[in-house]
């Protein structure tokens, strides 16, 4: 497989195992080459978070067969749960994986959302990297006012969407689909209580108060540890990568007399992540993902 | 696909490049699942050196296939290269790459040991990790004589093959078989051009004057560059990982007043290698493999 994309749609449906597990299948029936990676369903939300991956027209065929499923299967019009929602499926993200890039994954997204507004008629709201205007970037500046308030928010121009028709779809709401780079969970553990200290850091390596680009953080207690953790938000590890966030974190917790006494990653993790972290400290003259033996098999398997 | 194990069947014929695809080509055929990543031929060696990727079973079997596929096309009663050898197909060694055990790969060893010798009636060494005695561990004593000397060695009881008659086969002689961990192929660069520091670093490291127990390295001149390198054949990754290695060799050379320029892996190196040096210098608290997003992947396809 020489490309690797991922597609994690969200659909508002997580108290039906059956449901869920019957548009999953769909999707996965319409695409032969795409797999299922995980299906996490939270009741409380009424949502489950679908992991695929495969490569990118087979995933615009299979998350086509996933809407229409969804739409088939769901009713906004009845449907409660915790977690804000625009859509019987809500959101659909493209994520380059391997051999992929950003600029094709923002294609892809387009593709699809040309797709659903022709054969369901539903509206398409492009965000994130294939967002139309800096505006539509965040997802939660798209979903504010929900499903309920969406009819009402589509009568402004300002909110015409990307593709489909300028009111929702009666039981489906609407959709929002986009490209982003894969995003990394990963968790800094120090050997202090003070959460202050975690703070600082956190403050330290986050964008927004003068940090690295693509990292969001924040510090938090581990109380059965009796630690603190700075708790990091990697949202691309190609142009911020792990081991110069860490180095960061051990630095300035050197700084505060504080040792580290660990890191975790929360979730999947993209190969190259971790393989540019050993091409750091082995000091390695080129990328060695080419050689990787297992990499070699992906490129030979369909 | 839950177990990969590699096999590097060396066939004496580097020249006729038709009858080494042919060879190559039975393999595949015979086992669907088994994918030949690599195939490496040297005219003076008259030699060639292939590598399969694939689960234990389909291996033996995909081995068996080449070998019948040797026997038809290669004789060793006129065969002249460089390089040893003692039968048509030399060697096949068994290596566990992934979810596999060195003792899994011994009974794949035997169990392909047993086939050739009942199917073609070949004398079959087992060499390595299943050899039978010490003295058939080293491939090179095993090998000792070549084809030529072969009918005479075998006379000696000291000689008697594991499995198979107690005389070569007339036209393929015999087949050595065994299973050994991945060997990494790893080189140091140094800022000097002083082969002595190479040397004494290589000393330093390796097991044969006190070094690390699944290190063999020696001092190499970079004519071009200008500098010196330490190479270093890594022979059990998982027991003397390279973080550790490279640590020595950094520290070594600092001792020297010589800074690591950088290092190099030549060929193929299993993700695990690499993913244990990220997880060693990031501090990892758990083994972040299972949460390789492709290595999901690979446990899904057949």
């Amino acid at each position: 497989m020489a490309r690797l994309i991922e597609c994690i749609p969200n659909v508002s449906e997580g108290r039906r195992e059956d449901v869920v597990a019957a548009i999953a299948a769909a999707a996965v029936k319409a695409a032969p080459g795409v797999v299922l990676l995980d299906r996490t369903s939270d009741p409380d939300h009424n949502r489950s978070v679908l992991t695929f991956l495969g490569d990118g027209e087979p995933l615009v065929a299979a998350m086509t067969a996933l809407v229409e499923a969804s739409l088939g299967a769901i009713d906004l019009r009845t449907h409660k749960g915790a977690h804000p929602r625009l859509g019987a499926v809500d959101v659909i993200p493209f994520v380059p994986v391997r051999g992929a890039t950003a600029a094709e994954c923002v294609s892809l997204a387009k593709a699809l959302g040309k797709t659903l507004a022709e054969r369901f008629g539903l509206p398409v709201f492009l965000y994130e990297d294939a967002a139309s205007s800096a505006e539509r970037q965040n997802l939660a500046t798209i979903r504010k006012g929900e499903f309920e308030g969406l009819a009402k928010k589509m009568q402004d121009p300002a909110w015409k969407p990307d593709f489909g028709p300028s009111a929702p779809h009666a039981s489906g709401g609407a959709v929002v689909v986009g490209a982003r780079a894969p995003l990394i969970a990963y968790n800094v553990n120090l050997a202090t209580a003070d959460l202050a200290v975690a703070d600082r850091i956190a403050k330290a390596i986050r964008h927004l108060s003068g940090g690295y680009r693509f990292v969001k953080a924040m510090g938090v207690k581990l109380e059965a540890r009796g630690q603190v953790q700075v708790s990091i938000n990697m949202t691309n590890f190609e142009k911020t990568p792990l081991h110069r966030v860490f180095e960061t974190v051990k630095s300035e917790a050197e700084r505060h007399g504080v040792a580290v006494v660990g890191s975790e990653i929360v979730g999947l993790v993209p190969q190259a992540a971790l393989v540019a972290a050993a091409g750091h400290y082995l000091r390695l003259e080129s990328d060695p993902g080419p050689q990787v033996l297992e990499n070699k098999l992906l490129e030979r398997l369909a």
